[in-house]
């Protein structure tokens, strides 16, 4: 398809009159074609009042033809073939197999929420039948299903233009709740948006849903995502990017006359643990490994390993010089946008201007445009503590390593971070013990622990929780990748002593979705389940 | 026990140094003896302290060890015999058998939460196996469980002096979670207070748990409150009160440096909409049970049904007149407090005021101190809808009957409403079609639909919800009674390639706590379940 520049507002292509929006090439700086004007809060009302209207229809569909729409979603998707790659390509500066990778990944998440609502688990059945003999008073007929929040505003986030953007998690686990969405696209690529939004418009004309399940925004400044916030037909926001943004938005959304949830992915620096025997036994090959997941795309990943922590002597001397000498070796990689390379560039000049943490090695330079250039640091447990300013994320491939004296001082470290997306544990047998005490305090920080893996890398699957405490994200009860994300969008109602014909079909009498409800306080087994 | 008038910090007796607090019998006017002295933002920081300390031992005792745990806080309430009711009574001015009935439903809720807990469905398990040899990249062993959110702070409520108390719902149900609690007691009943906590404190102690699972706080300000809820420490907070009240605490909450869920449950009218049949066959006693509910307890439960809502012409003018007959012959009641009672009487002055409502009944005059006169009021849709006045609740045995002329002013009507803790619907066979048309606005309205019943009585078991969209609560995405009100107070933690001597035992491969596992996409059956 020929790119247009236009917003979508239900099945409408509607061209904006703010500010135009002009993705860049970041790895040649050319400005790319076409202008992309911003919308604004007339065209957020448009939306929201289509959004609405769909809403009551679009969450009472059945699990079957919600599904089907999901996987429409996917299969209009890789139908755009390489027209959607290229773009993407240009707007990211993200290597090709990276691209494609996303593609097979957002496709395989639209795919898995299909698949997680048709099990129908999520709607959380629970039947107290009546029992109108019980003394002192009966107990009336009582039926739990969980309904979607309504209207959603989705955020499309720089780093991922495919798998976290205008099809990307928020949107499949909301529209996978009942939920109809707005998406405000990611300024630095309006093109792979069209195209996508594109895809899912076409979706919900093939499902045969009301236009408004889904439309796409754009807009420069903050105008279009206040709006969006604040619509009182909004119930709920999905955002991933920086801290200071989802504050912003967290901030419009409790200040509404009806506050409603934001589930803002926005800062972690992913420590990993390297305990004594692992350090001892392995330090060269870890070395190797926490450089190829510091350095994967630039560095640009939410769970990126920012920031090492160990007990210092010899063996964790040699770590030190093993990576450092990788990451000089590492070449300069472009990042998502100017901003963000100029963002990054920041980071580092304040780490470097410290006294508490000295820089160990940097990268190959850049010789292109908005090149990345790899750094490490290496601090004092002392001065960690000592210095909140070592514990901010610098996005992009920057590291920390906190040396620790001791077992105590690992501790304290532990107990003074902040929360975050994931922390590492490398440790072999010997470890154990020392990995066993700490466990409680890990959980407490972070909402996915692993061993002698690297964070780098969030599958899409049932146990996957990509969350965690603040600031990692707005709301620690959630995960924004893996199918339970769809319980962000869903409230419970319970229906007492309705007449089974005025019940929905998932709390009937019969049970004809065939769901294994809690019945009177036990799980069901289904024979034909 | 003789009262003494200290708070409880752990298993110490703590005497306050701010202002006294008296309970007041509000049947008599009389001041009860002791004075609770007042506790400051010191006494918060020792018993989060100790919340704190005590939170990641509590966490992981065994499902049994906890489920014990709340049946010997059952017990030990149980143990305070007459004294405990005594006190509730002369601190409420409710009738004896209430109290009696309330402390039967506090006991059960708590063995309800035992049973969950053992149940271990809360947990939510997922394993998602390792897939060594997938292409393109081989799978992770991943796993996930709930974990509690860390010390939990509960403000007890007026209107439930045990049941929403220091050892309600909010207080059962944070412990079930694993949460350690703080509670600030309410200022209307400090004895009934001082003995439920001590009866916790004995099970703690009898438990052989850390002494910082529980403490209860006094005050008479908002230093207390505003302390706990500022707390690094406390994680959630549990409040059953007035809007002005939980909004406060949620924007205390949202301004932490870490923002904190605050489950507060606030504001409702509980409208009930009469449909033209049932209407038509028995307005009669339709009027009857809804005076009945209206006027139960006078009318302190937040389910109190506050709006009626229904078709104009003669079969609603029989209704009104018959509500009318017999609210004129409500005997007046005693209110909670002095307080309450004042708020009351300003509430009903100020739609005396009002033009756009007329006034069509008034209760027996009191004549003892405190008492509450039934209040009936009727409106027209278009007054209702102009004036936002009219959908205050006014917490007390007052109620507006809204004249609809057709379908289509019910519609706006009910549109037009705030979110709410129930909606009631009364209809006949011929009235489902019409009933089935509303359902989707309903559904976005309130937390609890029923049918051919009254709203007042909340059914503690698996299927209920109290809760509902802003104000009714502040977070409708949960429940504050039944047994779902446990996921309040959980976080997800997925652990990856976890070794099993380190995993936690609800996730080791052999499965030892026997639960229902959503594993690998499917839900176990297990034979010996």
């Amino acid at each position: 398809m020929t790119l247009t520049g236009n917003m979508l507002i239900g099945q409408q292509a509607i061209t904006g009159n703010r500010e135009a929006i002009r993705a860049i090439n970041p790895a040649t700086g050319t400005v790319l074609e076409p202008a992309y004007l911003g919308g604004g809060s007339e065209h957020v009302e448009q939306a929201c009042t289509l959004a609405q209207e769909a809403f009551d229809s679009f969450r009472e569909t059945s699990l079957e033809t919600r599904a089907t729409f999901l996987e429409t979603i996917a299969a209009e998707i890789e139908a755009l073939g390489d027209e959607l790659i290229d773009r993407a390509v240009s707007e990211s500066g993200l290597p090709r197999p990276r691209i494609v990778g996303e593609r097979a990944r957002t496709c395989q998440q639209l795919r898995t929420f299909a698949r997680t609502v048709r099990a129908g688990e999520w709607l959380d059945v629970r039947v107290d039948n009546a029992l109108p003999e019980r003394q002192p008073l009966p107990r009336a007929d009582l039926r739990q299903r969980q309904v979607p929040l309504g209207p959603v505003a989705v955020f499309g986030a720089s780093n991922f233009p495919l798998a976290f953007s205008v099809a990307g998690g928020d949107t499949a686990s909301a529209l996978a709740a009942g939920c109809s969405v707005v998406v405000k696209a990611h300024s630095a690529h309006p093109g792979t948006s069209e195209l996508v939004g594109h895809a899912i418009a076409r979706a919900v004309k093939e499902s045969n849903l009301p236009e408004g399940v889904f439309s796409l925004l754009f807009g420069s400044g903050r105008e279009v995502g206040v709006a969006l916030v604040s619509d009182p037909r909004i119930k709920a926001v999905g955002f991933t990017g920086s801290r200071s943004g989802g504050m912003a938005l967290c901030k419009v959304a409790a200040a509404r006359p009806e506050p409603i949830p934001v589930y803002a992915e926005m800062s972690s620096i992913n420590p990993v643990l390297l305990f004594p025997a692992a350090l001892q036994a392995r330090g060269e090959s870890l070395a190797q490994g926490f450089v190829a997941s510091l350095t994967q795309g630039a560095g640009q990943f939410c769970t990126n390993p920012g920031l090492v922590i160990g007990h210092q002597g010899p063996a964790l001397d040699r770590f030190i010089s093993t990576a450092a000498r990788l990451v000089q070796q590492s070449p300069a990689q472009t990042m998502l946008t100017p901003g963000i390379f100029q963002a990054y560039e920041a980071g580092i000049g304040s780490l470097q201007e410290l006294n508490s943490a000295q820089e160990a090695a940097a990268g190959l330079r850049g010789e292109t445009p908005n090149q990345c250039q790899a750094h490490l640091f290496v601090t004092r447990a002392g001065d960690f503590l000592a210095d909140p300013a070592l514990q901010a994320e610098v996005f992009g491939a920057a590291a920390l390593v906190v040396q620790c004296a001791d077992d105590e001082e690992i501790r304290q470290v532990l107990e003074h971070l902040e929360g975050q997306l994931t922390i590492t544990l490398q440790l072999d047998e010997a470890d154990l013990d020392s990995a066993r005490a700490m466990l409680a305090t890990l959980e407490r920080k972070a909402g996915r622990l692993l061993v002698n893996g690297w964070p780098t890398g969030v599958e899409v699957c049932d146990a996957m929780v990509h969350g965690g405490p603040f600031p990692a994200t707005s709301d620690t009860r959630t995960t924004s990748v893996g199918t339970a994300a769809i319980q962000r969008f869903l409230r419970p109602v319970c229906y007492q002593d309705f007449p089974d014909s005025l019940l929905p079909t998932a709390l009937k009498h019969a049970n004809p979705l065939h769901l294994r409800r809690l019945l009177d306080g036990h799980r069901e087994v289904l024979e034909n389940a």
